[in-house]
């Protein structure tokens, strides 16, 4: 009896419908919103929804960057969806290079494995912050800024970076100028860069125009 | 003819589209996300997806807590949908107790309208904070934190308690560890609790392992 | 030596500064901000920062609209800052009008607790929504819009009404447009009231201008 | 080579799911929750949905305030869902009038482009802020309070308004007081307005009760 | 009688302390914080306070990219402290440029109210959006992207932006890249750029290593 | 001629004052706020105050549990005040468990680095989510929800954990319950433990009443 009593009172408190109480896995075949991607019913939801093994191996790095970086974004792990949060593995051969990017909605907080890693960035009023980070060394890059990390190091190095968005997005400069139909013309006037440059990273990166 | 012009330039204003303004009454038949429930059409909603009329009744409290909490969340009260409150009645027999528990998604403030509630919350630096309540005392409960309420007086204690989301959550301690298939042996090696006081509640509450 | 040990564990984890975890007390002798008022130490912090007693008692009624609004704001209630959630009480006495009036920053929920009360508010498509509210009912206002609140029962009403941020602000309409020195060739200009209307309600309101 | 391996490094960073990264662009068909409107598919998202054509053309002013307000919030210009902003246009003919009304949702900020405007607001502590903008002038008009512009000057006058928000509202006081079915019993009890006042401008304005 | 009764109903609802209701004008003086500048005292805030006047006025074009960029942000015109919005105006002399920038904080909305402008971003997916933007038309520029601003016509054009932040900062991707300390080897490696083209860019916009 | 024109440029669009541009270093001798730390003045930055070298070293696991927890949180790590996101590292001897705890303001993800961590929560509905994470998994604890880290492999493990706020709190169960003076008898009347079992743990963790 003490427990059929207790369960009234619980029952009480839990509600008819699918809630949005706790979390909101993301549930990619409904529409999504400004806020994130709608959840799937939390009678479908099981643990595996809120464990993501995808960091555990380490990325291609033979690429002309030496670099890779793998997400576990909402749209890689949907447990994360509303939360507010995101990570990703970043693996740099010797001599590897995260190219100058940002991303558009997120700070970044990176944690070095193993290695070293030079990284920096560069704020609205043109501050340069850049260290050469060593193991178990962490640097924080403010929402939107430019940044960058390069493997000067003997080694491989690893790193675990986590984002203040579970979709913080990522616009790596060179791919935004040279890798799409932007008008070479377009991109000249609006970055000084020669043409000859311009043209030339164009052909690499498969843009056109 | 006055009319007729000023409402041409209310027809300039106003959207030809369902919108997203003032409010989002609650439509349970459609997908949710993380900032809420899917909006009801704005020519579907009246008066009374605004009013909710469950707290004017005593909760029962024949139960081995001689407590009842009785909601009106969003998933009750769907015109508080996306507007960041939330209410629910406290019915407190004499010697009644709200078991420790946290909200993990909001703060609450509780006003005390008949009797005497003995009321309390611990700090992340485990300081506590508690003292005897009387009718029209409020106390807020920072978000997050466990806090617990206790009728040590000699009449029956009523209070409204309100919550800064429309989905406040609500985590009972005893529930959360006792009343579910985590197995004892979890339970007992992440509180330090003794297997006989595990089994006991969990006998009571029902869980299982 | 347990028990030494726990505390070293503890010790890692706490932090050498007054810090911004949990609460934030208002201190108002320090700067304020756009998020609130500043925090006072937390050393300083007790119980009774998140209790206050300004409820329990019958706001006074007798002046030209027989109501009374005993707020518990952030400014009254200093525990409430940064929480998201305040509080005010409601006295009607028979005929009592809370004039109409908006939060500029916060939705209200209400909910009676003696007496009916007539409550409505009006969209911003210009839709009013308004119904007799007995003991217990509770509704909802969203954020920003004109509402009002009319007891035209035939025993006094009271009310507790929870807002949804710590500082929720009150303009009421009358005393916007009437008893301040906005010159009434402004007032007629943008209510389109007749002058005598405007020098009448500004006179009894205590406008000038 | 070069370009098919740095292809490998984007591909391991794109998502497999139509995303919420960067915009949200709105898809009226779909549901909208309290953070907006639902995201049409990236794929079919074009240049055109970003940009909005309707404010180049002089509202109609041939009104009774002559005034128009041609807005371009989500609801028409549905690339700025979920990003935080939106716009309108404001044309005042000499002797127009915006009539004293609140964005329940939004701050605004208003340029003069042509002409002079006399605005200003109230506070929730009643103090009134106005003053004659020329041309050039910028004000802002914090959310939530009552405000207005007049153009007192001898040519029409235009201004740029943008909001807070991408679906801001807009409460026009009389509108919200006369044009609807709130009984003129709620609106003289509520106002202090006389009821000769109230008939009038519900007359004028189309409402009833 | 009337009158001082109806103030004994306002008292009540005042404050006694210096709030942060409504608004929190910028006082640069005191700390600030994550949300924004300290407020100035109530009693010392006037109209003034909420109006600027610096974007009535051409920016002076006579230099190399043929434009300038007056910003109305928080730090020019305190009053927008806190509400989420600001502006800038931007002149375009004919052949100007704003080049390629982010602003790490804000989305942006441009209203063209002279000339012509062919504006676009990028996308986080690398496509581009881009369109010749004539007198009127307006174009919203998300958060964090990569965009930029060119007149090809024949007269000058001027444009009023706006920004869903009251601080958006602004990153001028050559002043990042070649205006400050950043070595060298570093802007090589992190954008693929030939050494003798940052040599050159640096040499012009005065940067060093 | 070219450069200082530039400047110019540059000079417009800066800022006079110290500013909340891109991001607030903690100033921990300035008053806080609910949104964090004052910020520290730009010009005393340096990449230092972005950098924090703590987690490159093992916590000392030689204590009762077994367990250690290293942050970095805004009070360890001043670069991220503001930017909504922390850090903390974990160290697990062979056995070691980091007890049932609650973040009250953030939710946490962790990515195992070394060893294998039996890790798990409880929702609002006392659903139980847990799983033995090997070496690479990742796995999301949502906002406020009690969690737990076990060890049971064979040898130590080690977890890289972030935060979705600088400041997230971290409310330890035992030692809410148990290490302070919150007295045994409302402890026995929130939890439905036995007097003897909180007496016990009182005992070892120091707590009194």
């Amino acid at each position: 009896m003490f427990l059929s009593i207790l369960f009234l009172f619980s029952l009480v408190v839990s509600s008819a419908h699918a809630s949005v109480v706790d979390f909101c896995v993301a549930d990619f075949s409904l529409p999504n919103g400004p806020a994130g991607y709608s959840c799937k019913k939390p009678g479908k939801v099981t643990v595996n929804d809120f464990v993501f093994s995808g960091l555990g191996k380490a990325g291609n790095t033979s690429n002309i960057i030496k670099a890779a970086v793998t997400p576990a974004f909402a749209e890689q792990f949907p447990g994360l969806n509303g939360l507010g949060i995101s990570l990703a593995r970043l693996d740099l051969a010797v001599g590897g290079v995260v190219p100058m990017h940002t991303h558009p909605g997120a700070s970044e907080v990176l944690v070095v494995l193993q290695g070293s890693i030079c990284a920096g960035f560069i704020s609205s009023a043109n501050a340069v912050y850049f260290k050469t980070l060593q193991k178990g060394d962490s640097m924080i890059f403010p929402q939107g800024l430019l940044h960058f990390q390069v493997n000067f190091g003997g080694i491989p190095s690893i790193a675990i970076v986590s984002f203040s968005s579970p979709s913080p997005g990522l616009q790596i400069l060179d791919f935004a100028l040279f890798a799409n139909d932007l008008p070479s013309e377009l991109v000249e006037k609006t970055t000084f860069l020669d043409d000859a440059q311009v043209k030339k990273l164009k052909a690499v990166l498969g843009g056109s125009g």
